[in-house]
């Protein structure tokens, strides 16, 4: 069996490695910082010291990090993951990037005689730890087919997009849907709170028609608790509809209602809600209405 | 058992009406034109003359109709249903009409000593025959204790939203977030053809993920067929949406997502759309592309 | 000379009325309350008991009044204007009411065998006081003729915008770029404010520019005194913007900035400034993002 | 008296070089292409070979070029300016580029001892040609001293806006302006023609109120001619309200007017209309609405 490496054991990548553990595969892992290695050791699991030695003894390498930039570090540099690769490596990438930098990383990677998969994922904690992530696949088909078990340990469905990037363009496409769907989730509550419609009633109603969906079942039931710990922070949302009506604008759309919610989540965050749930969009249109939905 | 007088038997009205036949209330019906109570008398239903008649008649009058202004027709003039109550009536009220229709005819029909419940129903034609429209029951408790059966016999559930006018208010609440989440899933679909990626992938990155719906697995399937015929047509969704920012700006609310999203089924309107079905917004943001959905 | 009538002394009406008398017309007075007569009563006017005797009197009366409601008040009822006139009056319409109620004065009027004229005013209390009001008149031609040294007594210039009711679409048309250009320079200054730009510096530049513009300068000499005393109050703009939407939602329109200007308006009188000068819609923007333009 | 050297002599630039001249000062040029240069060199000004001899021989550098790209290939690489520059020189940048390209500029500049100027104009050919441009001037206040009688050679008023950079945000903060004041003129005037109002008698009305502005008598008269040849074009337009929304987002502020300008302009240009003048934004409102401007 392949031997596989991984790259970021952030909240996400961790339950995602470790689902590669119980699927039989032979792990190596790396971190830029310490702490999320540990458990990983104590399993028996080796911990590599660079990007570089990861590329160096895995067929397979998978990248889980935060951005752009945390995504250059791990490639990039004499440590960097391009000095180890050599032509017999596939490197996933799993990480939410822009197209953009995917195609940058798949440029390198290439350069490198190696092969590369854009499959970033849409799910949160919970589905990662369950291995039921969905994964947005693009690449050629025959090195498709030949991680395929490797993404179905971690997810599914495994949906194949196309080409390399288109990956990382659905990721933003199914982002763009759930930032407006948050938003007008937020502003149909507010305009229900504010004529005294019960948030339980409000409920029930979506739930028993055409408009439900797990988003609001999931969202609803914090909203309902007043919990904005955030599981998809405000800023990240906001930073997806940014990048969604750039990239309209650069191919030629016109997105009015996205661009509206982009708007609405800058006023959250402008507001001091960044670092909160993406539901709190809603506190910048409950502070305008003086109203609080669940009161 | 109860007899039952039934006012509007079109699309909506008349399987509900059949639904009260199955479940052994005895029924009267009237329609404004002919044809609609044809099936009915052929099996042996009395039709009235006139809504004053099946108010006589009736212990309980539904009214079913188009809109405020049909609401009005039934209830005024000298064949009015209010001329034929007389004190031991239940009006339920269950046409789409605003709060200010609603709470107008309660008004009145209690000026005769009878009850108003008001009851408008979320759903389409296809759950209107399965007897599962979600009805927004606003009213008394005793009152609505009183007609529970009446409405169970039509839908499930039957959400309790509050007092008289409540219905009305939570049939809004509901069709604003249904006109932003279509023009939302058209904004996402046109953003994701623009870019080449392909339907069936986006369809299934929906449904795999935290915002699947019903609304876009139904209306999915139609934009990919590229079925416009309506069901619920653009026109009465801009109608809603249009309803709805009113509302917001009369109770003091911003609702910038909602407004962008009234433009865009306007804008849809305007170029000739208004009578196909509210997926038709899509075409709206193709034209301005320069793409098609699904192609 | 003429002998004309003039229905509504307010802040307006008051020197428009003056500057008819100035003029050397035979004036002839009424207003719904008292007070605002007796200026004219001192000055040896003659003040009229109702609208009604107003009509018997004068050769052409002039209605000045606040919104569709108040007009129908001055027409209709036993001491109606519609109840004095005869067939040798002319009424000159130059309250701002909206063109349905435009046309349905002129329908009544005309059924008395009177002429009438839409002509509502551009400007403020300054150029009310000055006779220097854009009169945006429509009307038959010969009408127009016959009354326009009347216009021309109160306002400079008497713009002929069409037929019945195209001087009510005009007022709508103005004042709908009236409220985009004040939240646009809203924007723009918290814009400049939210990086530390000096406001003389922000105004200094428009005032060198294309952008330039009187409201601007009148504006921005308010808000960097602080100054949100009513010249035309939020929710008055709010109003217009509300009904110009209403009227493109009827035509066949996408007014997708409109629309935005509309819900910060909302949003602005929401928040407790409705009766504040329009200006205040910046309050709006500036609590979002906490920073006061002009500190 | 100081030698000038002047990079960019384009269509805005040659103008302001020519003023320089005619003020007196010792000027030498250069432009990346030969073609601008020659009429310089027939008047017999030196034309410079590279940016780099161009900072050797003048005590002070104007750079006038297209955007952020532009600027860094005069600055950086083997050739260039900060290759010739040595602490005797100020540089005076004038092109319209983003603030975070200024900020990069002037820490070059000054890590070879020398003095940054920002100073980005507003104001079109006309008013290059006539040295009447609206100088936006970031420094501090003895190097702007200094300079300023060779920036009002070229402009008047020069406006001091606050430290380097703050040139930058005011050219943005008033592009901000324009772009939203010309999407508002677009879509009162759609709105004037879907009743059929007059295009003469809009303009009459709005040049007669608070409204009027330089911008919509000049831009008026061109869309009555439907002369749509680029002075400004709807893609410059377009990319500054981009780049002001951007900015907006960083610093934390709702612009949801603006972010609908943007979106109108992204629809004119995703139609066709990019390299018409700002005033074919209208054409993407007329085609939604079926009707012409001014016809």
């Amino acid at each position: 069996m392949q031997t596989i490496g991984f790259v970021g054991l952030g909240a996400m990548g961790a339950p995602m490695a470790w689902n590669l553990d119980d699927a039989g595969y032979e792990l190596l892992v790396y971190n830029r910082s310490d702490g999320p290695t540990e458990p990983f050791a104590d399993a028996g699991i080796e911990v590599a010291e660079s990007p570089r030695e990861l590329g160096q003894q895995a067929d397979v390498v998978i990248t889980m990090v935060t951005d752009d930039e945390a995504l250059a570090a791990v490639l990039d540099g004499p440590d960097g993951l391009l000095t180890g690769i050599n032509g017999s490596n596939t490197v996933i990438q799993m990480s939410t990037v822009t197209p953009d930098a995917t195609l940058a990383a798949a440029e390198t990677v290439r350069a490198q005689n190696s092969r590369f998969v854009d499959a970033p994922v849409s799910g949160t904690v919970g589905p990662a730890e369950e291995g039921t992530l969905t994964v947005l696949a693009g690449g050629e088909d025959d090195v498709l087919d030949d991680v395929e078990a490797i993404l179905e340990a971690m997810g599914e469905p495994v949906v194949r997009c196309g080409g390399v990037g288109d990956g990382a363009r659905m990721k933003l496409f199914v982002n763009l849907l759930l930032g407006d769907m948050m938003s007008a989730y937020a502003e149909a509550l507010t305009f229900g709170a504010a004529q005294d419609l019960n948030l339980d009633a409000m409920q029930q109603v979506v739930e028993a028609g055409a408009v439900d969906s797990p988003l609001f079942r999931i969202k609803g039931e914090l909203i309902a608790a007043r919990d904005f710990e955030p599981r998809f922070p405000v800023d990240l949302q906001f930073k997806d509809l940014r990048y969604a009506n750039e990239v309209a604008n650069d191919v030629g759309l016109t997105l009015p209602q996205t661009a509206a919610a982009r708007e609405s989540f800058s006023a959250a965050s402008a507001m001091g809600h960044g670092n909160e749930d993406m539901t709190a969009v809603l506190k910048y249109l409950e502070s305008v209405a003086g109203v609080t939905v669940g009161e």
